[in-house]
């Protein structure tokens, strides 16, 4: 059995714990024999797949999640649905930011990803187009146009997760959940989270068309 | 006696005490028998404005700061030489966030102004192109793909200008200072505080000149 889950960037596979990604563009279709369940969030990415994969099954019916929010994305539905109490953060083209307690979603932030942020400025001004430095010590002081640029984008970004969080463990995922959750004590990386809600709802599909 | 100051986007203008705005392509020429000094952040903006006023005498060298910022925009280097104590934002297409202390400047960081995070959601994704609500009560739980949006814009940029003020006063100038500025008790807006500093400057070239 293969996960995938399709973002806006590119295609997160899972299979027998092992993870790996793919460009929606560039699919291998090696492991065309086995069973695939699949959600996206992606319409283009998903034609793409379903290409390939046209026997694929989607999974977005069984994942189940307290929550009023209207229009939450199904792969922050599926990390969700498996962390009863909370913060959710998943860094990747965009940084979503979810709070769970006692199992039930109460709400999400979204903020432009590092990546976006790099692109941004230097729309703004020729003078701010510069790689910005996201090894630099928090506490430093910038002293220049590239410290001011990369502290403003980590510090703006650290600062909402960490006064979204109230004390309460931090879950990351994403492309940039590892290099963000080593400035946070209470936080946990893992990877596969959105796989664990994913493994989840494929249970319930079982249970279901058994 | 006129003064402008040449940012990325307008050309802010002040004469005895008015202030007004004008796009680098469509100066108004009226102003020309005045004696005219200027500062500016954009050379393409700049050379538009000298075409027009060809005697327009930089004020740059006449303007003095005690930093070890290198680099330091002379529009922010102009606000910040007649602040001696507090945090100094400039909320525009880019939001500078300048600490004085003991009339020192400290260093500054840089973010993204709120129309540049606008337009940077619609290009992460689709989904995510839309109008955002500044209007909504920061501590609204979001509920939908809009307030997670506007709130994720507003709180990481609120949250950032707090953390950085830790009680001091803060000075806001710029086209979202005044929006910004009631989000905080111990706040001033004051969109002629560059024009304080070039007057100051003004000062410093007669003594020179004279």
């Amino acid at each position: 059995m293969i996960l995938c889950d399709i973002g806006n960037t590119f295609l997160h596979f899972y299979q027998d714990g092992r993870v790996w990604k793919e460009k929606a563009n560039k699919i291998s279709t090696r492991h065309f024999e086995n069973e695939i369940f699949y959600i996206s969030v992606s319409c283009k990415s998903e034609e793409s797949f379903l290409r390939c994969f046209p026997h694929a099954i989607l999974l977005a019916p069984y994942i189940e999640l307290d929550t009023t929010y209207v229009g939450l994305g199904i792969d922050r539905k599926s990390i969700c649905s498996v962390i009863a109490d909370g913060i959710i953060v998943d860094a990747g083209s965009a940084i979503t930011i979810d709070i769970m307690q006692d199992g039930s979603h109460l709400g999400g932030y979204i903020l432009p990803g590092v990546g976006s942020y790099l692109k941004l400025y230097s729309e703004i001004s020729e003078r701010l187009n510069l790689m910005p430095d996201l090894s630099l010590d928090l506490d430093l002081m910038p002293q220049n146009t590239k410290e001011a640029i990369s502290l403003g984008i980590l510090k703006s970004i650290i600062g909402f997760i960490q006064e979204q969080s109230c004390g309460k463990k931090i879950y990351f995922s994403g492309g940039d959940g590892k290099f963000f959750s080593k400035f946070f004590k209470n936080s946990i990386y893992n990877e596969i989270l959105v796989f664990k809600g994913m493994l989840k709802a494929v249970e319930k599909y079982r249970e279901i068309h058994s």
